[in-house]
């Protein structure tokens, strides 16, 4: 059965991801995956800690002579940034898991719940997704993204596949060059003020077979895990799929059936690929809206949990703007969720029976 | 461990829910259940069927002597609605199962997929919540909602949890009184026009104590599950938790802490209840969008997939507006969320020893 | 994604089922499943309740036509046998659930326990088990089994599958005429000192394709599964796979290869079928231990739980007997992690696509 | 949620672990961890790899200034055993995973199924519920073992916890001495013989509180996790729960109950600590049956899987015998089992809330 867990501190030895359920008989690029790393990790407006890690990823159980086994994949990458100090912290920071850690297990020094735990999982999320995504290749599948708005900042623009398949041009992973110029401008202004801002990117997959998911049980419909995935990671606080036409009435929302070209196909793709649970071959658009990072340079008003008087917090090392580090990681979260209906419709044992049934049916 | 299981055909004799995971000890009020579904059932704007359904339900198992035992809680609905006509069907309504469903399971006859499977299920949905919102108010919580947007009318006002939990007065759970008449011609002239509408409703849990959930096993962060299960509900295609605040900058939209009446508070609330997977004490705010219905009296464009020639779809009977029913069903599925992360929290045995702990923590 | 779900109390209204996972485009034979209920019912020793329930079983969801639509298919059994008295009860029983039940819920009348929960809901496993079963036979897979001890008697014959394949010949499933003449006798000697007994089944199942489970992911080896399921049905306390013949040396033990006639063959089938968490393509062979049934007519010592006085049980309404009611309900439980293993590897959309898969790989 | 996690290859650079839903708070001891690994490694009878392995663990996250967060504990242990031969291998060795490997995954060369897959990863299964039994110790919980039969030798006494408290006296977790100086000639003359041999473990724990479990919801019997776990540890092909007395009428096998000394107690113990699914307050006692290890020095018969002509099986390095490192192995297994009861029972927030709870329902 696919399943994939995640462990590591941010500031520990290592961080580890395994996934299990991966059919025997796949060869993996490692060179693959370490791209997606560095694209999730090099955008601007990223901190100081992003110099420090190289991501040096091992793979580390589940392939024998480059090909995998069917056992459980195992990968590690290395932490490279140390914790920067070590006294106790009593004075929660407002949007970050201080405060709600504190009060799930009642101890007090906050260095528990946030310098061990952070956005820092995303990195094997990522390389999960990334092995996922190489698979999905096999089977014709493409998966990008772009970001769609920084702050109000915003992109209105509708795109092609091809348009964004190589997303990665700049930095920011933004298609429009204006955009991109007045985004940089405003995030270093955004530096300065000691500051951080949020936005939204989309994530669009290609060439997905129809049929793929569940449309009776609810928690195997891809859209309840879509839901699940995205909300899982910090910062997203809204998930939207397909096109955000909801004043619209269905006789205009409704994209209809034509036949040509000895094809069945639509004039619109306004519910973004997905219908009753189950995939319907056409693109699969998911919006993110993602909120600002809670650590900011910026001193907040909070209180001293030991002291209960109001105080000011004080800076720990962060981001500025993790929007567009969203795009990888959001490709590669996509990339898991389809591979996993893959699998649960075409069965887990060797990639070779897998691909053949998948094609064979494509067909049909 | 608490669980929940839902089984049954829209036209089928019965649709059944099973709940697991119920401590023994605890008092169920049918008519609180009856309550619910009736407000699930009764709003403006939907199809003929409603007149039928009465919606009785039956308490199957799990209780003894008005007391529930531990022993799965199993409801049984009986469907009045009955299959209007019995042909086979070959043309797809467009954003409906027909089209997919067919895709996954390649028989052409789609009965088999929309007689068969509609929203019907989220009445044992919303009886399952109502069981469980019981069982909250016994932890002082309360949930409630109402409807936000039809269509292009929209309500921009932020209300109190008081102002909302009365949400019932009219039969669209619309709180403006100038909202709500224009809402119900608006409706109309959507009959009128054979079409439907979608919109947006808005979910407020209050009373909640903070450190529910987790703040680092991703799929058991609260936002998590809210993900999960609000996107497997029909028509639901975004989720947004909190304010719609994503232009502002961090320091704007940061819930600062503030010190006084001895008592941590907070500036706003713009995370919505929610930071890093765990409650946080305040108000849970989730914003719900959902699409117009596909089903429409208006034939649209489809495709024979027997013959494979363009048609029109035909129609079946259906609702135009469902966006309001949504309310209460939101605020069922919310209160099936946070009873589940209390069992979590506080384990499964008996009411009474939950609570005290419950109420113990609330106090530190 | 394949999975099971059973509620109902053993005095409430209805015992229900819950299928999901079943592919769409099979038929189901309704007197397949009746046909295995009236096995599990009528064998010799059970007490009166038996002749009261009728197990007439309605399939409630998830056929269409005559045909399964990958809906959940939901199973209802109305309950004949009423609660003969209402009175609390404050002894409880050794062995049963009475004290355990009161351990973790702390409620002191212990019908909750005991007239709410009992071996009643194993009809609804074999009704679920009927319907996997029957959808084996589409793959040629045969399952089976007998009684092979009761109390002190023991058949200690190996049978061929065709020696066992029909057992339900006698009231007992016992293969051996003498074997059955004496357990007739000894049952009825049992009955008359108001006493019960336990013994031993084997469940055989035939053709299954080599490969099915997992031999690395430890929870979805065969063989966990085994133990995961058997283990849960009252009375089982023992779970043996293959022969009891671990005091002989691993080379004697092991099932050595042999290449004849084209094929690839075993000199024996010590480990019954599975090899490393993987079916072999041998019969699977497991054998369960059934402790005596606890509720006896006979009165023992124990407690009355209010008073704190040492008292005597008195009598509730049982079987002598249960040892050959679990073939069936063993055979049941085993098409069920069958069946589990072959969606999981070969997929869950159409019957004919998943079957043409599983015999081009049977012949390879 | 409690989960556990392991990932890791024999030959590959890590075994690995996670243990996911440990409450914050617990000091853990790495000493406690090592100790319990040596007592896997160092049994009478093991292959030369043991010598080579020295099962170094790091405990890689989930600790902060010695105290467990609540984020996911991750273990990592080097694997010091390197491939002895790269060649490929087409002859499957009897009992091992070659030829159902080879079945599920369709790939000839079979050191991609038996080298990357072996028992090795119960370091980690013994490593995690090392952690886990240290929690237990909180709890007042202890577990223990021993070697109750090796091939035709047998020790058939019956001993109290204290008398097995302490089962490393010798490296075979023997506890009668005469069947210890036999044991060793036995093993020595087998290891002469180049064969294997299998044998029983019994695994009990003490002090359990009484109603941990489930008594209605089936896998979630204590029982069922009893089968499922030990079920998945290669080797193990017989779990039996209790007393191997169902011969015994049920009035001399019941477990009577007796008020003396202001306690409630049993006149026996024959059930092993569980019943309708719960614990009851007596030892829990499982006994494990293990087959023989497969691979055996003395060559075997099997076939060439490309050539399909006759060969023998050649050597692959291997143990003679492991029954006795099943005793450290099953007690960390039952440890797992246990902890997991706790927490779905008193919930996972901070240690000190769940002991002063269980401590409380201890005395009720």
């Amino acid at each position: 059965m696919f399943n994939i867990e995640i462990a590591g501190d941010s500031h520990g030895k290592y961080m580890m991801g395994i996934i299990k359920g991966i059919p025997a008989g796949i060869k993996l690029d490692l060179n693959y995956i370490k791209k997606d790393l560095k694209l999730r990790k090099n955008t601007y407006g990223r901190g100081k800690r992003m110099n420090l890690e190289d991501d040096n990823i091992l793979i580390n159980s589940g392939i024998y002579n480059d090909l995998t086994t069917g056992a459980p994949i195992s990968l590690i990458i290395e932490n490279k940034g140390k914790n920067t100090e070590n006294k106790e912290r009593f004075i929660p920071r407002p949007g970050h898991g201080d405060y709600t850690g504190y009060k799930k297990y009642g101890i007090k020094d906050l260095n528990i719940y946030t310098e061990r735990n952070s956005a820092r999982w995303t990195v094997v999320l990522t390389a999960i997704g990334s092995i996922c995504r190489q698979i999905l290749e096999l089977f014709d599948i493409k998966i990008s993204g772009y970001t769609k708005s920084i702050g109000y900042l915003e992109d209105k623009k509708e795109y092609s596949f091809e348009e964004i398949e190589d997303y990665s041009k700049n930095n920011l992973y933004i298609l429009d060059e204006e955009f991109y110029e007045k985004a940089i401008k405003y995030i270093d202004e955004i530096k300065e003020k000691k500051d951080s801002i949020g936005g939204k990117v989309k994530i669009i997959s290609k060439n997905v077979i129809p049929g793929l998911g569940s449309y009776s049980d609810y928690f195997n419909k891809i859209d309840s895990k879509i839901g699940k995935y995205f909300m899982s990671i910090p910062s997203v606080k809204g998930v939207l799929i397909g096109k955000d036409k909801f004043k619209e009435l269905g006789s205009d929302y409704n994209d209809e059936f034509i036949f040509k070209n000895q094809k069945i196909s639509r004039k619109s793709n306004n519910v973004g690929g997905i219908e009753a649970g189950l995939t319907n071959g056409e693109e699969i658009e998911v919006e993110l809206s993602l909120k600002p990072i809670p650590t900011i340079l910026k001193n907040m008003n909070s209180v001293d949990l030991k002291s209960l008087k109001n105080e000011k917090t004080s800076y720990i090392r962060s981001d500025n703007v993790v929007v567009s580090s969203m795009v990888p990681i959001g490709i590669s979260t996509m990339s898991i969720i389809i591979l996993e209906e893959i699998f649960n419709n075409f069965g887990d044992d060797n990639i070779e029976f897998i691909k053949n049934r998948y094609f064979e049916k494509k067909g049909f």
